[in-house]
């Protein structure tokens, strides 16, 4: 018996899930602010329409991709939200990264209308998102998890089930996005401060990623600024929030996180400087203008 | 035609490359402080000798496994130094991590004596000079790199030839150092306010591992904080010398460094609080006392 499921968010890790799900052999249908997304989801071989409640009209399964918790609790709770479509005992997936205490909230709010909420903060990006080998750090209840369990499959090549109660996979969820968004900005200093020493970028790549210094996003960032690439992949806005809500978080449990405060600066000084849109390795080009280095592709340098 | 080689400095890492050395047909003679350490070279069959000049004399190599700058400048010119020993030709190695301007330096008044230079900064911890599988960050003349191979090849399973001249070893071992001790901080940072969320760390720990989020370092110093076991493996004033050369060398450039000034502080506060001769992970102690927060072991909470 194949599952009906609607997508909330066709941009580039929604659209992934969408033909990841089609491929699964699930009945899709979706819907997004922008219509060249529609068009994509439909040329694909799903139902696109123009409100969260319609793709939702008797669906099993609601999967939100979006990127806040305000943008989740518009598409549950908002105008023409699926809370208003989905028939009582479906599940709504939320894959945003957000407050643990919203993400907890929502589902509250979820559970008192008869929906199950399964909080499902994803990572990976697109290109994962497009094979269907996306990491989800999830929590929720077992019936939250049965319900899901085929499309989770369909989407990821590992879900990590951490507990029963929405929140875990939120917290779970910033404490990876601390630890990323610290090695970034870490990653964008050395590799600056290295230019500015006269090393040779490309032998300081090879030599490090072999040693004590590695780390997951310097292997996937620093290839970004010897091409002085700054295409983003991963805009450095997303930083901004995300570290946002690890202070926010850290402020409330009077917890003090110097280090991820620091980077948290320099994203925004990144954004600040009018690199708000670019890639997130762009923060090297900051460290550059902040020093007079010179980069790969001229990025930085004296203004 | 076996060499003659002299280790200067037989704790764990001089003394595992020593018997690596003697594994591979050379000659070894050595010298430390510690009658103790003397001992475990005679036993393993080496010739110990209490002076660095006892222990070079005749030799073609001097290998120097010191903690720091002043220490090797020792080894080399002070009193009883290799310098006075050494014939004409041999060439010094010197592995201690330190700013490359001291190691241009160094290099330049060995050669004036008539002496090759090795800058050669050793990388893998104790484990891996055991096994004769460090990996080594050098850069020298072609004729000290001539003179060293054999040595290196004993003692390394990879040496990273990065240039012609002493200086460049140093500067890359920086660049590795800055991100190693910025990671060891997020990792504790990140852990300790998962335990002040209440999340089990050992899932965490996992999660992390397999995500973007991971670095050598988280993967290598968790396991430290999860047992509660803050037995040096390497001590807190490692990176307490480190970063703070890595904050002298950037301010020397003008290169501001603002994450890895944020990781020196803990570094700092970790050892000012009493625990500069424990592992590098007791940061996680540090982020708990500040936080009321309780790790494994009972590790930090309320004084």
């Amino acid at each position: 018996m194949s599952q009906k499921i609607a997508v909330i968010g066709l941009g580039s890790m929604g659209l992934g899930m969408a033909k990841s799900l089609l491929s699964a052999g699930f009945e899709v249908s979706g819907c997004d602010l922008s219509q060249t997304a529609r068009e994509n989801l439909t040329q694909a071989g799903g139902a696109a329409f123009d409100s969260p409640a319609a793709a939702a009209q008797g669906c099993d399964i609601a999967l939100s991709v979006v990127v806040n918790a305000a943008q989740t609790e518009a598409v549950l709770f908002g105008e023409n939200g699926v809370a208003d479509a989905l028939p009582k005992g479906a599940v709504f997936i939320s894959a945003a990264t957000m407050a643990p205490a919203i993400a907890r909230d929502l589902a509250g709010r979820a559970d008192a209308l008869g929906l199950h909420y399964l909080d499902a903060p994803i990572s990976g990006g697109a290109k994962k998102a497009a094979s269907g080998e996306l990491s989800i750090m999830a929590s929720g209840s077992p019936q939250a998890f049965d319900l899901a369990s085929g499309a989770l499959e369909a989407i990821a090549a590992t879900v990590h089930r951490l507990g029963d109660r929405p929140g875990i996979g939120a917290s779970v969820k910033m404490i990876n996005q601390l630890l990323a968004g610290v090695h970034i900005a870490a990653a964008c200093e050395a590799m600056t401060l290295a230019a500015k020493l006269g090393l040779d970028l490309e032998v300081v790549y090879e030599v490090i990623k072999g040693s004590a210094g590695n780390s997951w996003m310097f292997e996937n960032r620093v290839p970004h600024i010897l091409e002085g690439d700054y295409t983003p992949l991963s805009a450095v806005e997303i930083f901004v929030k995300d570290l946002g809500i690890v202070q926010d978080i850290a402020r409330q449990e009077r917890f003090p996180a110097p280090i991820a405060a620091a980077a948290l600066q320099m994203y925004l000084a990144t954004s600040g400087a009018g690199m708000g849109g670019d890639d997130d390795a762009s923060l090297a080009r900051l460290y550059a203008q902040l020093s007079g280095t010179v980069l790969p592709g001229n990025s930085g340098g004296k203004p």
